[in-house]
């Protein structure tokens, strides 16, 4: 079974903090945990989703899920977690007829006593599990208003921890299997950007680059989420959402964009030029394109991200934008657009193999336009793997 | 300037209940109180976009937005609130060149002092409106886990009143903007259904069908969201997800589906048979169909929920499924795939002109299949308008 769980992390990390348990809440770590992707817990905020994952026997690891998504539970192949708690009434019938084996289960599963909600649910199986006395380090985002405090009064004698961050640094050192989803997802994203670029000529609209763009992402199996697309002095807005502004000849052309492939993010910068650029479009963008340059070499395990921050920032300034400024140049990624490490001037954190980063250097110049480099890369023992084709420089339209 | 927000309903909740103002914080009630669609709010949780809504003088409303979102804020043209706080750094540049009008005011909100946080410039919008002894109504899904609790110390004389519900009460009678977005998406999500069934041939993939039907939704300007699609008996999976099954001659094919139109849902099942449907088959869809038939023929305003439930589930028991059981026979939507009011048993709510409705009929049985009628309707005065061409027949394809 291929895990997104980084196992040896959690179990550092419980160890350095004194954890017992974990509790996974929101979307992107209930997924995380236990490779289960209950829909409609990513769609829309309300339905509760946990999985506990017990630091001293991993296998004793629990989902507590709905009634009505338990079929996704046995429908996935990448759920490692075994023992479910379900809770809510949800009626299936059943045909006089053989089941398929994930049926079965199904049905078995529907047959367990209902734990009436999520929290109830909870609290049943970490006393089954003697973890009531315990330090729980449980996700506060994904609770419902109210939920920590009924916890609170429900386990006077635990120690409740809150988890959201702990769980952000887990995240940041992903697992082969992560790598190979932000690997697809980079490459469908890329080659999106590529198909709409295709279609660049005066008068189309930036709705209709968009689309384009959407389309070859779906078509690829990923799912549209982030879409900025511009035209000309439109581009200087940081988060440019397509209109029906027209492209023209000179204009630059901004994306900033990337879906998810099996609920991993990518964040893609490119910038293309309808025709041959002006000289300050050249220059800034060569400065910037250094920067992430710089910012490649400059990565590698053992390195603090503020140094990164640093070495892309100063060759930015000395190769074309000597008033460059900017908070970060870059962020980690995974099941959430920004996971850590963020490199920014004041975030000593130590990098190490296997995080994976989107680097960039955006300019947002008011009256003129926008121009940004973004890469997303993986962290190997020797430097960065680029986990696209090309590395974002300009891009000159015929 | 065309409103999401229902304002006679607001204003009319806001007199019974005694609130003063609404706070919104969560990424449906934000974009419903300002029409502000703020990207980073919607794609991933934590970025804090509020929204404050003073009862006596809606013209005083404000938005709360970080820095990096305020392009959004001047780009979209549906924004009706004036008023805006900033905070947190976010540089940008300014060229040496005319500007457009909306790159001037951006320029001017990005020089308004920058309030740190959003609770701070939320406070301080309470203060300088003379609300921090009034009763405020706050939803609290948008808020980050121990925000609630640091609002109250800092507003001691307040009331605060816990909004997530009362924003459900709100929402639930649309207006007509937000009914044309309704209409739009439900128009979308039906053309993706059928472009998807054209491709129904022996040896197709769930995933391929899957694939043309995202297609078109991403061709007529939606995002996809929802995206169940069966073969055969893998269709008795409520949350049947697309895989690599193939379609055979004789299988029922189940779509329950549909995505967004600007922050609006859709959710349409539809159900298709390759080849001659089993008597089965057609008895039970036709149960079904009957169920939804005399939903809309009770649907009315000053009908409750209730009454339509018990009239969906008795005309479905009469006309094939005796055994028929299902907790809800529908529900509303909006920004929100599930909206008020829900049509079950124990909900006496009154349904009122301009509500929009999912009514649904569906049937999970294992070892057989899923069959399933969805679809969406206005309530008008005189009854229902149904938002596809078709009711949701039973489609046997050729």
């Amino acid at each position: 079974m291929e895990l997104l769980l980084n196992r040896p992390r959690l179990l550092e990390i419980a160890k350095r903090d004194g954890i017992d348990a974990f509790v996974a809440t929101s979307p992107e770590n209930v997924t995380y945990a236990s490779g289960y992707w209950a829909l409609s817990q990513w769609i829309r905020r309300g339905p509760q989703v946990h999985v506990l994952l017990p630091i001293a026997d991993l296998d004793a690891a629990r989902v507590i899920a709905p009634t009505s998504l338990l079929d996704q539970l046995v429908d996935q192949q990448d759920v490692w977690v075994r023992n479910v708690s379900r809770y809510g009434f949800f009626h299936v019938d059943r045909a006089d007829a053989p089941l398929s084996e994930s049926d079965a289960r199904l049905l078995d599963l529907c047959g367990q006593p209902d734990e009436k909600d999520a929290l109830a649910a909870l609290l049943k199986a970490l006393q089954a599990a003697g973890l009531h006395k315990a330090t729980l380090a449980v996700d506060e985002l994904g609770l419902m208003p109210g939920h920590w405090e009924q916890l609170k009064r429900a386990l006077p004698d635990a120690k409740l921890v809150p988890a959201m961050k702990l769980f952000r640094e887990i995240r940041a050192v992903k697992t082969p299997t992560e790598i190979e989803r932000l690997r697809r997802i980079a490459t469908i994203t890329e080659a999106s950007v590529d198909a709409a670029l295709k279609l660049a000529q005066p008068g189309i609209t930036e709705i209709e680059m968009a689309r384009a763009f959407h389309r070859t992402t779906v078509e690829g199996d990923g799912t549209p989420v982030l879409g900025c697309v511009g035209f000309g002095a439109r581009t200087a807005m940081p988060n440019v959402y397509p209109s029906e502004a027209r492209l023209q000849r000179g204009d630059v052309i901004r994306f900033d964009a990337g879906g998810r492939y099996r609920h991993y993010r990518a964040d893609l910068a490119r910038i293309a030029v309808l025709g041959e650029p002006s000289r300050k479009v050249q220059t800034y963008h060569k400065a910037l394109h250094n920067g992430v340059i710089a910012a490649f070499e400059a990565i590698r395990p053992g390195v603090r991200a503020s140094e990164v921050y640093a070495v892309a920032m100063q060759a930015t300034r000395q190769s074309g934008i000597p008033h460059y400024a900017r908070s970060h140049v870059g962020h980690g990624i995974g099941l959430d657009g920004y996971d850590m490490p963020d490199l920014t001037e004041a975030n000593h954190q130590v990098i190490e193999e296997g995080m994976v980063m989107c680097v960039e250097t955006p300019y947002y110049e008011f009256g003129w336009c926008g121009l940004q480099v973004e890469n997303t890369v993986v962290v190997r023992k020797e430097g960065v793997e680029l986990l696209h084709r090309e590395d974002g420089a300009l891009k000159v339209l015929a």
